[in-house]
Parts: structure tokens; sequence; C-alpha cells
């Protein structure tokens, strides 16, 4: 399995540009952002433009084949099953062939045209919530319009998202670290995992017998997946076969689940609720494609708009996270990315899905650092510490180590085919065998992979465990144990505002309180805690050189730390043990 | 918690009387068991008698209540589990009534006069297996027989037990090895598991409904209790709370999940099975407890003979190492057990079991160590272990040792005296209503506790694992890995054959089987197994110097090898890790 990565004979040019792009430093003028539309944009095209040729040669490898397989079902599970959600809350109009539709968009747009075709683009939960928020709004007055203001909102959106892109805003991105995407990680997995509640909840409604049942199915499947992934980052069995386990734990579980739910007899003939289909290439309601946007009241227009700029909002800091774990540090990535450019392409996929009346699509933030695991090249290494307990009584210590990553287009792009392919008669017939109890189970895996591996949780680990079987060197015992209480307190009250208001008519508001957790950060919380509690509990999560080149460079924060030096717990952690495998869903 | 053993001025006499009892180097008529017989029972009732009134007077601490609670839910629930199983396939003439009878006669005769009161004594699922297998034989002639029957095969088993204790025949357990009681052990588990699937196919009779919820409800109280228990033998949280999760987790989830069942709407309109009770203090058939064995045909008489002597063989080996394992060398002990005065009082039990049409109690295999466990004070340690990476950087490893067992008599008497109460009319309507499903989920943890802590487990993971990350000083590596398949393949012929046989009515003949495992080892197997491949896989189970004493001291097996230089394996992950909490269902 090992991998030579592409040669770079493009160093020298990259270093050249990313110096070219920035308004640190600047004076006059010069230094407004929205005085020099479009110059983030030109630098992202210009950075990545030389390695488009490389990112399809480097594509022959069988990690790309792998890759294509394991993210067809990480990408596809899950936008199902925020579908079935939405086909129940948005009076039947957002379904499966509109999912199938926008994710194919998506993953063509971005694999082709893409700065970093490596960001996975499609449909996520919170795009659900805003939805059939914006459908519990509507249908107060008039159910009929729904489809219509949707477009407008997509359309408003898109416009916002362009005079982000044109005015370079997405600099500040720079800005955000753990405290936040770790709140923001929370509260997604929160959010799944009480979907696959609802989603069991709803199984109810056909009968107790199919309730008890997709129960059982949805904790078994979990069971499965976990279970396979676990076994996958462990020491047992040979590492190919290891490696098997994780890279097709969704394609082993799913195929054994669903078929589990058709062995005739008496759960072939419990009740289950499948995945709803209708005509292939047809859209779920009986209208054509393109929504007649143009027959909608002005006053519906301009209510519009606030919903749009909570799109774009919400877009604004859901993809580029997901961008950005997709580019993190851990991964040793040789091609720069372009947040400009990217964001940009969101706002035209925004604008085309708004008219054709699908859902939304945007980067997938827990399963987006998934595409870029399952094209890394792993080594288990084996560490060999000597003890003083003698000869043979070493400390052998397994370091997982990310060789290379296989960086190009195509894995994304074969993704997007295999999506058309589903969407074509035959597919949707398989779609239909499926029942909905397997997709709680995928929110069950993919929400309690972005909880167990949140640095909140292994905080309060670290604070509920006995003091004395932790080791010295642990950058957590340098500072009060107080004031971690209140770092991840203050999280949690992020966090638990968040999710509450999600499940009120004020849903749509969630942005506006993720994105302010960037400022609380930034403004706040330099004044409570001390630079050193800053550099150990928190970091950037934009920290590696090849983003921050897109970027505008290392940001300066109150508390003056060099974005190098945050991150001491994260980088014991990794001294440790190595980068932890990315389970889908897992963040960090 | 810590705690000092009662100081012991009877060492020295202890000492003189074990020199007193063995058949070792005698010559003569004097070397001959059965020529002098009640000479162990006589040593055994001298050697424990002067510690009776320590018995109660060290009783006097916390440990024996939390010890109580513990050993009334461990001990009870798989005796209801089991009688379940029994009830239905013994034309309901083993039911609840019976069970607790059993129960509470076995706790009060070995509570006051057992040699060694930490065996607790109940209903196995071997038992029932037995029971039902003579059912299904007697079945086939005259079913109005069978309560004569499994009475004459209690006098004929009482008798035969009467015989091997005075006859001083219990010595030959200290033949038994890990290689055969691990065998057993893996058997059991694996019979408690079948029993779990069993008891979830019975409640798909009452419809699919209650059968799906069923299984909900058995995994879910499986991986509460797992849980708990794991929870409470880590790192986390005070030793003194994890401590309270491990003693009450049974107490934990049965309450918590038979309270669930019970939620008023969809969950209490599921027509779940539950625990099936009669008027208090009656049989559950309509007949008088003192069964009428002497209107029985002197054919159907001579037939109990074979079914009563496989009985005793069954509970030669069943009760003898559930007594072992209770009184492991992981335990600290200080008083002496009595193995020959112990088959007696068994033989005593099973004659009024057998007249009283009860199921006949012997020691229950995966639960023995448990009540040992409950009361033994332990302290969790810390070894720090200085490595090469310098100071702060020392494995701080977490080393648990069992400081003192309390041992005494009233936990197991108190037990009994809760068992009486629950033959009660109130509390026998508590017992009803249990789903039983809850058991189904009992079966699972006692059945995966044996499995998941058994040596030919241990055993597959460690030639499953990559080689790399093994310390060099694993006794394992010792010996070639083709000898260790060689080994658990062995050990797994001998349980895929008895478990075969269980599922068949030739299941009444598996003791013959287990038992012939002893002689298996001590003159086959030294013959293919070199002596050093038999000194780190294999350990004498009768491996504490007072349990030897009672069965005439340490045992030469062909090898030649010490009985303390037995066992390299087992004391190379003692040293690492201490020992291991006893989780109920693990055998060692």
């Amino acid at each position: 399995m090992s991998q030579t990565p592409s040669p770079d004979p493009l160093e020298l040019s990259r270093e050249k540009s990313r110096d070219d792009y920035s308004f640190d430093g600047l004076t006059g003028w010069q230094k407004y952002r929205v005085l020099r539309p479009g110059r983030g944009m030109y630098h992202d095209v210009k950075r990545r433009l030389p390695y488009y040729p490389s990112d399809i040669t480097d594509a022959l490898t069988y990690r790309v084949i792998a890759s294509t397989i394991r993210m067809y079902f990480v990408n596809l599970l899950p936008a199902i099953a925020f579908t079935l959600d939405m086909y129940r809350r948005t009076g039947e109009f957002y379904g499966i062939n509109e999912a199938l539709f926008s994710s194919a968009l998506a993953a063509m747009v971005f694999s082709i045209l893409g700065a970093q075709p490596l960001t996975i683009v499609g449909i996520t939960g919170l795009i659900g919530l805003f939805n059939y928020t914006i459908y519990d709004i509507v249908v107060i007055y008039d159910a009929s319009v729904y489809p219509q203001v949707m477009a407008w909102t997509g359309i408003w959106a898109a416009i916002f998202h362009w005079m982000v892109s044109f005015w370079n805003l997405c600099d500040y991105m720079r800005y955000v670290t753990d405290f936040s995407s770790q709140s923001f990680g929370m509260y997604v997995g929160i959010i799944y995992i009480i979907k696959g509640v609802e989603e069991l909840v709803n199984e109810f409604t056909y009968g107790s017998r199919a309730g008890f049942l997709g129960c059982l199915i949805a904790m078994l499947y979990f069971g499965t997946i976990y279970g396979l992934e676990k076994l996958g980052g462990s020491t047992v069995f040979k590492p190919w076969f290891r490696g098997i386990l994780a890279d097709y734990a969704y394609v082993i579980g799913t195929l054994f689940w669903v078929g589990f739910s058709h062995i005739p007899g008496t759960l072939k003939d419990t009740d289950l609720s499948y995945v709803p289909v209708v005509r292939a290439f047809h859209p779920t309601q009986p209208r054509s494609w393109l929504i007649d946007f143009w027959n909608l009241d002005a006053t519906w227009v301009f209510v519009s708009l606030p919903f749009g700029f909570l799109v774009m909002l919400l877009f604004y800091y859901d993809h580029n996270v997901s961008s950005l774990t997709a580019q993190a540090r851990q991964y040793p990535l040789k091609k720069p990315g372009g947040f400009h450019w990217d964001f940009f392409l969101l706002g035209c996929t925004t604008f085309v899905a708004g008219l054709l009346g699908l859902q939304l699509p945007n980067g997938l933030v827990p399963q987006a650092p998934v595409h870029t695991d399952s094209l890394t090249v792993y080594e288990t290494e084996l560490k060999v510490i000597s003890t003083e307990e003698g000869e043979g009584a070493e400390i052998r210590r397994p370091i997982v180590r990310a060789v290379a990553v296989v960086e190009q287009r195509l894995s994304h792009f074969l993704m997007g085919l295999a999506i058309i392919g589903t969407m074509t008669g035959p597919l949707l017939t398989v779609l239909h065998t499926m029942p909905a109890a397997v997709f709680a189970g995928v929110f069950f895996v993919v929400g309690w992979g972005a909880i167990e591996s949140n640095g909140m949780l292994e905080k309060l680990i670290f604070l509920m465990s006995e003091d004395r079987f932790i080791q010295r060197d642990e950058p957590l015992l340098t500072i009060q144990k107080r004031k971690i209480w209140m770092w991840i307190g203050i999280q949690a009250v992020g966090v638990a505002v968040t999710v509450a208001i999600s499940q009120t008519i004020a849903a749509i508001g969630f942005p506006v309180l993720i994105t302010a957790l960037i400022p609380l950060r930034t403004a706040v919380l330099p004044k409570i805690f001390s630079r050193k509690e800053l550099q150990v509990m928190d970091d950037l999560t934009a920290n590696s050189e090849t983003v921050l080149a897109s970027l505008g460079g290392a940001p300066t924060l109150p508390e003056n730390i060099r974005a190098d030096e945050y991150g001491l717990e994260r980088r014991y952690s990794e001294s440790r043990r190595g980068v932890s495998r990315q389970r889908s869903g897992s963040l960090h």
C-alpha cells in the first residue's frame, strides 16, 4: 500500500503565490478587502491551476477505488437520512430525487471546478433543519408559495455567497479555533442523534411492531459499523485486513442489515417503512424542475432575503469548516486549496439548486475529513520505549503515521457519477428496499462519532479521571482544573442554547449563534483565560500552511500566540499515539 | 474501605491438620482411599470448625451488605432464567416456587453447615438441561411418571454423592487444570448464550411485536450491566463511586429495565411474557411437596440409576470447580475449605430436593467467584514505571490488588433469608412483573462474561494480533504458535462436541465428556506438548494452598512440574495488571 506522492515541481511558484495573497501589513486603500474584489479568488485559481493535470494523473491507485466506494456510502446514506426527515416535514416537497440531483450536481461542480476537490459537498442535516423551519413559517400563511420562497432563498443566498467571495471575506475563517469548531461538532453530533431518535419515533407510526424492529435494526447497524471501525483501528489481524474492515464498514453493515430486514417470515412481514421513491429523474412533487420563482409576491421575495442571508451565514461557517477539517494539519497535503473560489462555486450551486427546488448542498462537516482519510496512506509504526522493568518489558506502542495523501479529483468525480447512476430507475428500486431504520443507525454512527472524539468530551473525561493515573507530562495538568471546567462549560452553554433553539421555529437563527462563537473567542475569552491556558486548550482550526495561504496568512489573536504554538494538548496526544484514523463522524 | 483481616490464631493448627490429610506417600492398605471412608470429611470438619465463631464475628462490615444484595441478584436472576426454560420444557413441572425453595434450601444448608460458605449453591443451566432431557426421554413412554423418576434420580444421585464423599474421591479434583476448566467455562458460556437466544425466540410466540421488544430489552439490559461493570473497572470517577457501580450494576439494570417494560402506552401494551407464578409456598403443579416416589415401577427405579450417576458426575465436576474458583489463588483467603464435607452436604440437598420435586441445586460455576469477589477489599494501586522518554512520561499503570476477603457465613445466610422472603405472596407478585426478556439479558451478561475472559479467547486474540506490538517478555512468545493453535484447537473440539450433544436427547451424557477432559489432559496431552508448553499454557485450577489441603496436597502430573511452576501466562498478566475484578460470569 506504499505510494510515492507526486513530485512537486511547482513548489517554488506556490511559495511565491502564497506570499502574494495577504492583506496583513498593507496600508491605505489596499488594506480594505471589499475595495479589491476577486483578489482572493484570483490567487486561489492561480495557486491551484498548475496542479490540475496531476489531479488526474495522480489518481491511478487502489486507494481511489476504496475512497470512491466509501465516500459514496458516507455521502449518500446521511443525505437520504436527512431527506426522509425533510420529506415528512416539508409537505413532501423535498424527496429522494431532489437529494440525488443535488448531491450529483455538487459532486460534478466541485470535482471538476473546485479548488479543493477533497471537500465533499452534499446535503447536511442543518439545511434540512433550515428547510423545514422555513416550511413551518410559510405554512402559517400559505403553504403553496413554499417552492418559490425556497427558490428566492437560494437566489438571495447565492448573491450573498458571491459578495462574500468577491470581497475576500473568507479570510476571517482563519480566526476560527477549536473552541467554536468543537462546539459546532458537538452541536452537529447532538442534532444527528436527535434526528436518529426522531426517525425511530416515526417508525412507530407504522405500528409498534415496526417501531420495535426499527429500534433493533438501528442499534445493530450502529453496533456493526462501530465495531468494524474499532476493529479496523486495533492491532488485531493483519494490517491489510484491518484496512479492508475500515474502508468497507459501511458497505458491509448496510448490505447486511438491509438484507436482514428482508428475510422472509416475521421480519419481512413487519411493516417497516422504506425509502420513498418516485419515477426516476422526476421531481417528487408533480412539477417541472424549474421553480416558477417569478410567480411570487414581492413581500415574500423580500422575506426570503433574511432567509438567504442566514443560509449564507450557515454555509460560510459550515462549508469552510468542513473544508478546513478536510485539509487539517494531520494530513500531509502538498496541494493548496482555495476558499474564496470554492465559496464562489458554492454560490453557483446554491443558485442552481434554488431554482430547481433542490436541497441546497454544502460542505459536510462530520464527513468531510473522511474523504481525505480514505485517500491517506497510513502506516502503523512500532515505537519501542524501554522501561525500568528491563529487557522484554518495553512498551510496544503502535503509532499511526499518515504517510501520504492521494490528492486528486477522480474519487470525487466517480462518486458523483455513481450518484447519477443511482438516479436511474433500477437503482432507485434498490434504494426503495432500504428500511428507514437503517438510516436511524447512520445518524447514530455519524452523530456519536462527532461526540466521542470531541475535545469537549476528552476534557470532561480528563476531569473525571483519577488524577494519579494520568501521566505527569499531560499538558492539561499544567493549568487549573477550574479553568478547564469553565472552558467546556462555556462551550456547553453555547451548544445547549443552539440545540434548544433548533427545536423551535426560531431554528433558522442558529447560524448567528454559531458564528457568534468566533468573536466571543477572539474578543472575550482572552480576558478570562491566560495565554498558557489558551495555548493548551485551544488550537487554530485552520492550522496548516497550505490552508492559511488562501486565507491571507496566519491570524494574530489578542493573546498574541504564534499559530504553531497552539494545541499543546493535541500535539501531546499525537506524539503519543500518532494521528487517529478519521472514522466517519469524528471532527478532530 | 480498608479492612484488617481477622487475625489467625489457628495458623499453627491449620498447618498441622493440613499435613494430616494426604494419601500421597502412604503404603499398604492405608494408601487406598476407599478403605478409609470418611477420612477426608473428618479432616475437613476438623480443619474448619475452629473458624466457625469468626465466621460470624468477622461479618460486621459494609462489604457483607453489598455482597448480600449483589449475590441475591446474581444467584436469583439466572435461577429464574433457567426455570423459565425448564418450566416450558418439563410440562410445567418445575416452576418458580420450586426454584426459590431449592435456592433457599441450598443457601440455608451451605451457609450454616458448609465447610466453605463462600461457595454459592443454586440452580444452574446444566441441571435444567438435565431435567428437560430426562423429560424428553420419559415422555416417549409415559409423561406421568416424570416426578417419580426425578425423585429417584435425586435419591440415586444422593447415594453416589455420599459414596464419593466417604471414599475421599474429591481428591481427584486436584488434577483439574485450566485445560478442562476453561473448556468447561466456554461450554457453559455458550450454553448460556444459546439459552438467551431461545428465551427470545420463545418471546415471538406471543407475537412478533413482543419478540422485537423482547430483543430490544435484552440487548439494552446487557449493554447496561456490561457498561456499568466496565465503568466500575476503569479509572474514571472516584474509587468509591466506581465500587458502587460494580456492586449494584445488576440492581440498577434490573430495576431500570423492568420499570421500562411497564411504561404505560406502547411498551405496556405489548404482550411481553412475564415470570409465571402460582400461589405462594405451593408447588407449581397441583401436588403435595413430597413426591410419591414409592409409586414407581421397579424398571423406572433402575432406569433412574444411571441418571443419578450422571447427575453425580456433573455435580462432581461442576460443584467442585465452582468451589475451586471461589477459592482461587487470586483471593487472599485465610480460612480453609472442605471439599469432601461439602460434597456430602450436596448429597443431602440432592436427596431432599429430589424427594420434594425441586430442581437439584449445586455450585454455580460462573457466579461462584462473584461471591468471593463481592467480599474482597480491592485497592487500585499506582505503579509508576519510568521510561526512556524521561520525567513526566512515566507509565502510570493501575494495578488492582486484592487486599483482604471478608470470609464469613452471614452474607450467604442473609441471601438465603432474602430468597425465603421472595417466596411470600407480595414478593412473588413483584417477580411476576419481570418480563422474560430481562432474563435473556441475564443469560447474555453471564454467558458473555464466561466467554470474554476465557483463556481460549485470550490465546486466540494473541494468535490473531500483530506480532510486533506484543511485549517481548510475553510468555506465549516462548512457545511455537502452532502448538498454541493445537492447544485451543483440542479445547475447541471438546467444547464443540459437548455443545452439540447438549442439543440432542443424548444431552444427559455431557458430564461424561466433560470429566473425560481430565484424564485426557493428564494422560495424553503431556505426550503432545512439552513441559515448557504446559507450564506456559496450563495451570492447576486448584492452585491455592488452603484448597489443596483438603484435596490431599498438590498433585503430581506426568510432566512433573511443581504446582507453583504452572501458569506462567496467568502470572505474567497478573504482574502487569494485577488481578482482574471478577465480573459476574467470568471464570478466570
